[in-house]
C-alpha cells in the first residue's frame, strides 16, 4: 500500500536528542515503557491482548509486565515476557509503599521491579501518562529511534518465515480477484458482469477478504484496494461501483495474517483491450519496480532508490507534478517498511532523502503512476508491488506472483 | 468480549482539571486537535486514512484538517469537514512566515487556519508532538475527557443503523458456528468432526470470519472467541485445538463492519449433554444478562448494575474469588461503550463505580462466569452479550440472536 512522504515519518525524524539507553547497568538505570496494544506489544510480550497495558523492558533487557487479571493464564502460558506481574503483586506493593492505586503507581511499581530509576518513551506513547510522569518528576525522555526497540527493523528467521506466511494471503487473494475479471463478461458501456450481476469493487473486496480470512486474515487495515479507471489514478482510493473493460483496475492487498504480521501486495491488470498509453503505463510501472528491486542491498541509498524511480519514470514520459491542484505522476515514496506493523518500523528507507537500506529490512517495493488528469494521452494509474526482504549480500523478494500477463482476456 | 476493571479505565479517571474548552469565541480561543488515523479522526472526517494526520475542531466547532496529496481527491469527495488543506497550503503560508516544514509548524497552520491560540489534546495523543508544542510554547492542555468529543458518548440515529448492522454482522455469524457444531458428530474421547476432520476452535473462527468477511467485516481485532472447557473459562482466551461434547463453548464474535463501527455479541452453548452444574452456570448467566439489560435506562447507576451482577451471582451460588492464583466467578466489568471504538467512548459505565448510564450510550451487557478451577462442582465458562442503547425512557436491544435453546443435538 503507497504511503506518502508523511507526517509520520516528520514525527519520528525532528530534531533529535542523544538516545538515553544503555545497555549497562549503572546508578542511573534506564527502562523503556511503553502502554499499548500494538506492535511493540506483540513483539515484546509475544501475544495479542485486548486492553492496552504497561510493559517495560530493563537494562538487562529483560521484558517486565503488567497482566489483567482476565488474561493472566493466557500470560502465564503464552508470553515471552521473562517477568509477569498481577495487580495483586502490584496493590501489594503500592500498599507497602503507603499509595494508591493508580496508573503512575504501576509504572513506579514496574520501576521498583525492573531496578530502573528513569525511563524512556515512545514518540507515540499518552500524552496523559507522559504528563502524569512529569508531575511526578519521573525521569523520562521522548526516545528519537523509530522503532523504540531498534532491533524491530530488522527481521529475524522465523519472522521473515511469517511474512513469507502472510504475503501468501495477499498474493493468492489477488490471484482469486484476477480468476473473478477473468470469469465476467463484458456487456454495454464496457461494464463487467459476473453471474447476471454486475461485478463491482465492493464484490471483488469482499470475496477477497472472505477468501483471506477462511486462511486465517485478522484484519484488512480497511482494504483491498479494487479500483478502476480514475479511481485507480488516486493511490488510496479503495475503488466503488461497477469494473470496466479497458481501463487500468489496480488491485492492492494487504491483510494481516493471524500471526500478527502484515502481507502488501499489488498488481494491475486490464479486462479486454490496453490502448498504446495504458500498455506503456503498466510496463514501464513493471520495468521501473524491477529495477528498484535490484537495487535493494545493504548499504543502498533508500533516497537514491527513490530518485531513480522519478527519473526513470520521466525518461519514460511520464512525468510528475501538479495541475489545477490534482497531483500526478509518481507521488508517493517507493516504499516502506513492513512486519508486525503495517507501515513500520517507521525507520525512514524507501523515501525522499531517506537513509541506507541495511540486512534484515522488511521493505515493499512499490512505484506506482497516476493521471488523474489527462497529461500525456491517458487517465488511469499502475501500482506494482513486492515485499523484499533486504539479505548479507541482496535481497529475496518474498511475493510469488507473476506481474505478467496483466491483460485479461 | 469482556473487559478488565482496567487500566484505560485509569488513564481516564485520574486527576483531573476544568476542562478548557468553551463554545464562545474570546481573545483566548480554544482548538481541539488530534493527531490519528483513529475513531476520532472517523468521526469528525467522516472517512478512513491510512496514515494518521492533523484535524483540528475550531472553537465554533467546525473542522480543519490536512490532506496528504495522495489521498487530496478523496478527501475533497469524501470528507464531512468544513476545511481541507494540503501540503501546499500549507507550505506557503509556512513560507510566508519564514518557517520549516515541520510537524509543528503544521499544527502552527491549523491554529492560524482555525484562529485558535490555545489547544486540548487528547489522552492518547503522541507524547512526542506534546512535547514539541510544550517546546513551542504551544498553549496547550491534555484533555481530562473521555471521550475527547463528548458527543461521540451519545448515538444518533445514523449511527444506531450502523451499530445495527455491524451486530448484525455478529449475531449471522453466531449462528454460523452453531451450525457448524450442530452439523458436527461426537467421535471417541467426546472430540467433535465434520467433514472427516476434528472441528476445532481454529476451523470454526476461521469461518466466521470467512462468512463476516464476505458481508463486508473489515477486522476481527483478533477474534473471534471460539474457546471450550477450560479455554473457556479465561474470557480473552481465543480457543485452540478441537471442540468437546459436554463442555461449555463460548463463542464471542466482535468484528468491525465495513461502515467501520463494531458489533459484539457472545453466546455460549454446549453440544450433546450438559451437567447439571452447567445448565445452572447457563440458566444463572442468562438471568442475570436479562434482569442486567431491563437495568438500562437513562439515570441508572452503572455501579449497581455492577454490584447487582455479582449478588446475583453469588446468591445463585456462583462466587467470585482467587485460589491459588486463579481468578474465578465474575471477574469483568457488566460492559463497555461501543461504536467506532471498540472499547469506547471510554466514559466509565457498567463497571465498579461507574457513572449513570444516559439517553443515547450504547453499552455492551455481558455478564459471564468463569471457573478454570472446580469451585463449586464444574470447570469451565459461561458468557451472554447483548449490545444495547438506551433511549430516553430505556433501552432497545440490537441483538437479534436467540439465547436459548443453548444445548446443542
Amino acid at each position: 500500500m503507497a504511503r506518502c512522504i508523511s507526517l509520520q515519518i516528520m514525527l519520528a525524524s525532528s530534531p533529535s536528542r542523544p538516545p538515553a539507553h544503555q545497555n549497562k547497568p549503572s546508578s542511573m538505570s534506564t527502562g523503556l515503557l511503553i502502554y499499548e496494544n500494538g506492535p511493540y506489544w506483540l513483539y515484546k510480550a509475544g501475544l495479542h491482548t485486548s486492553d492496552a497495558s504497561l510493559l517495560l523492558v530493563d537494562a538487562k533487557g529483560a521484558t517486565h509486565l503488567m497482566a489483567s487479571p482476565i488474561e493472566l493464564s493466557e500470560f502465564r502460558t503464552k508470553s515471552i515476557a521473562q517477568h509477569i506481574y498481577t495487580y495483586t503483586d502490584a496493590k501489594k506493593w503500592i500498599e507497602k509503599n503507603d499509595l494508591k492505586f493508580s496508573l503512575i503507581n504501576l509504572v513506579k511499581f514496574l520501576m521498583a521491579k525492573a531496578k530502573v530509576n528513569k525511563l524512556e518513551i515512545p514518540l507515540n506513547f499518552p500524552a496523559r501518562l507522559f504528563q502524569f510522569m512529569q508531575e511526578n518528576k519521573i525521569d523520562v525522555t521522548v526516545t528519537t529511534r523509530d522503532p523504540f526497540f531498534e532491533e524491530m527493523a530488522y527481521l529475524r528467521a522465523d519472522e521473515i518465515k511469517k511474512l513469507q506466511e502472510a504475503q501468501n494471503l495477499a498474493t493468492s487473494s489477488i490471484e482469486l480477484a484476477r480468476s473473478l475479471i477473468a470469469a465476467a463478461e463484458v456487456r454495454s458501456k464496457n461494464m463487467l458482469y459476473l453471474g447476471g450481476q454486475p461485478l463491482t469493487s465492493e464484490r471483488v473486496q469482499g470475496e477477497m477478504n472472505a477468501y483471506a480470512a477462511g486462511l486465517g486474515a485478522l484484519e484488512f487495515h480497511g482494504g483491498p484496494i479494487v479500483s478502476c479507471g480514475l479511481a485507480a489514478a488516486t493511490p488510496h482510493d479503495n475503488g466503488h461501483g461497477p469494473l470496466y473493460a479497458n481501463e487500468t483496475i489496480v488491485v492492492d492487498c494487504f491483510p494481516r495474517h493471524k500471526n500478527y504480521y502484515w502481507g502488501d501486495c499489488t498488481r494491475t491488470c486490464i479486462k479486454g483491450k490496453a490502448s498504446p498509453w495504458q500498455s506503456k503505463l503498466i510496463d514501464t510501472t513493471i520495468a521501473v519496480q524491477e529495477a528498484l528491486c535490484a537495487m535493494i542491498k545493504p548499504g543502498a541509498s533508500g533516497d537514491l532508490i527513490q530518485k531513480t524511480a522519478t527519473e526513470m519514470f520521466d525518461k519514460a514520459g511520464f512525468p510528475t507534478g501538479e495541475k489545477k491542484g490534482e497531483n500526478y505522476g509518481f507521488t508517493h515514496s517507493v516504499g516502506h517498511h513492513i512486519g508486525l506493523d503495517m507501515r513500520g518500523p517507521g525507520a525512514r528507507t524507501l523515501t525522499v532523502g531517506g537513509g541506507p537500506v541495511k540486512a534484515g529490512h522488511a521493505l515493499t517495493v512499490e512505484p506506482g503512476l497516476y493521471y488523474p488528469v489527462n497529461i500525456n494521452g491517458g487517465i488511469g494509474g499502475c501500482r506494482i508491488e513486492d515485499i523484499v526482504v533486504a539479505t548479507k549480500t541482496g535481497h529475496k523478494n518474498l511475493t510469488n506472483l507473476a506481474k505478467t500477463p496483466y491483460l485479461i482476456p
